[in-house]
């Protein structure tokens, strides 16, 4: 993106948020013009749907916004571009975060910005006030914490918790990867592949892309490809990455890693992939390049090196890989089948209707992702997600 | 009121519920209609408002929701006729509670149902979100635990704090205190006053009345008068009750604190106060009998035994005492000064603002306080709160 058109967004952004002092409001479904408003709203009246919900819990589900209302929470330790500036200065982000929700899914998202960094004290917290919510996503939260964050969480509460820079990422991406060998005519399960990043993103593509029965793959951080003979600096989380790729233990750095590679999912930083590199790979091979703010090869120079397909997080060019097309649909799904949590076959389920959204007569190079915009989109995405859910919890 | 009205509002108050799903919605005040849009509202557009807040914390008042935006917390342990139902159940009324907010005070509430009683627990974390916010509405939590969560929920944030059904009430109490009196024509230093109620609201009552300047109090709980020879079974709250109250130190029952007084004050339990206790009052004496589902005597009864002025929190006869009258504008002046904290100051500007509703004219002894639904009231206590807070807050 052009530096002026960004500091343009800047300006008007600043403006706008200084006209409305929020992007958001409490609206509310009810008048209350008299006194007989006031005792079926409130008391006496409200005691009774209280009464409903304290015999049967489940009845939150039908009488309160609990029914279409999920948490964006954040402590602000990640945010694209700023890094960690703490739950308050990432507010604008997270009502930017819950208007999307509300203008793609018609999902009722309320921003939960928080003034801890510490995993337990976040745990603790957001059990502590799931009762209003039908639904919890984690917004930029820091690698390695995020992972204990959503993996307590989920364990702990019984409705569903999803860390959309992971899993909506991942959602995104899959059905990008999807199209794009679709149109090479090649089967996923004959996909070399390979990962730059090993933050929250990676970890979830890495698992995407096994979903779709993408077997062979290297996942590479800063210093090279997740490999055995690094294992005394891993982690926990390296170590995972590690069990889930480099089946033929191969060493070296990303130079290395992408020789003879089909697919290049890159979610880590700007300009770490060069035309040399794109040239080792195969002939029609497939660049996603969603580093920001400026992704890990300029499409352009992808391109005339030799990929037949390239993808970023841009707006201004095509194939964007945004989460947008994601989060609203998996929630709005999640919540009308009132899923405990979301599980892998949700998200392949969304995966498969996004790439669905395509059609053959429109798939093209420039065209492997359906547009943010497009209409019914969130619809979709839901409709297969709250299928994928009473599937496989029918009784 | 009527079993059979109650029953009725019982009915259409669930109809409506498993209508609505929610009484609330979030409503989005930008709309998101193509990329640019998205470019502004979200990313990367987005990133300057979360910069200048990271430099300057004030700026969020200027961005954000936290301009006009409030929690209603609760753990549903003392929610009005149903008692201890925990904070899932009690989410039908801190709904309602948001709907009057915004349909009363044009202020956007947001309520936080809380799955724990823990005490600590409850304080880290409306600590924790506490960013999204620019006040605190406690609202439903049993005493004594009311008094410790809101006292270093207080001392700890610099947003108000806010238990409703403490101030609430006593504000408006203080109002209709103010114009009983003016009407009686009795400065209110003369006034022997007594409680009956030693919950949350009898001791915020009884800071109000001596805020107004009445001294002589007494405040009785199920067993009697708060007295010196009860001491021994006394906890730290009743022994803050004595000390402020009883200064000649009676002893005795309720039957033996009323003999004499000017002003009784219920929010105690149904049918404590009989036709022979009112005889034993002053002449022209003043009851607010406010306990919930019926008052602590029967309105008509108390006018028969003699008392003047007859309050209740019974919206079907006259002088209703309903918090409704209070909350809305009190957030409302407190966000508008960007107060924070709600100061005694800020309270008693509220009692004389909705005292001042009532004009020389219109009082009467069917009319001492303003009815819930009259024009402009909320802004009139908002205008007086926040000269309130600034007076006190000159540089």
């Amino acid at each position: 993106m052009e530096g002026k058109q960004i500091m343009d967004y800047f300006e008007e952004s600043i403006d706008m948020h200084l006209r409305l002092k929020g992007k958001i409001e409490v609206g509310t479904k009810v008048k209350v013009d008299n006194k007989d408003d006031l005792s079926i709203a409130y008391m006496p009246g409200v005691a009774q749907p209280c009464i409903e919900i304290k015999d049967d819990p489940e009845m939150a589900y039908r009488l309160t916004i609990k029914a279409n209302t999920v948490a964006v929470v954040s402590d602000g330790s990640a945010v694209p571009d700023l890094g960690n500036i703490g739950g308050l200065a990432s507010l604008p982000v997270m009502e930017g975060k819950a208007v999307l929700f509300k203008e793609f899914g018609d999902v009722d998202a309320f921003p939960i910005c928080l003034d801890t960094q510490d995993v337990d004290e976040i745990v603790e917290t957001v059990k502590n006030i799931a009762p209003s919510f039908g639904g919890i996503n984690l917004e930029d939260i820091s690698a390695p914490r995020c992972y204990e964050i959503e993996r307590r969480l989920q364990e702990e509460l019984d409705i569903p918790v999803f860390h959309d820079d992971r899993h909506g990422t991942a959602v995104v991406v899959g059905a990008a990867v999807i199209n794009a060998f679709r149109l090479i005519n090649k089967p996923l399960r004959l996909v070399r592949a390979v990962i730059s990043g090993t933050g929250a993103a990676g970890n979830a593509v890495l698992k995407m892309l096994r979903l779709l029965g993408i077997s062979d793959i290297l996942i590479c951080d800063s210093k090279g490809i997740i490999s055995m003979d690094r294992l005394s600096e891993f982690d926990e989380n390296k170590m995972e990455l590690l069990e889930l790729s480099n089946k033929d233990g191969i060493t070296g750095t990303l130079a290395d890693a992408v020789i003879g590679r089909d697919l290049f999912i890159g979610v880590s930083a700007p300009d770490i992939l060069d035309a040399s590199m794109v040239k080792s790979m195969m002939d029609d091979c497939v660049i996603l390049a969603m580093a920001n703010p400026e992704p890990e090869i300029d499409p352009t120079i992808a391109k005339e090196a030799g990929a037949r397909i390239v993808g970023t997080g841009r707006p201004d060019i095509p194939n964007q890989i945004n989460n947008v097309l994601a989060f609203p649909g998996i929630f709005k799904g999640a919540l009308n089948a009132r899923a405990k949590k979301i599980t892998d076959e949700m998200k392949l389920a969304a995966t498969h209707a996004l790439a669905d959204l395509v059609s053959e007569d429109e798939l093209k190079e420039d065209y492997v992702i359906p547009p943010v915009f497009k209409e019914g989109l969130a619809d979709a995405v839901a409709a297969s997600v709250a299928r994928a859910w009473v599937i496989d919890n029918e009784t």
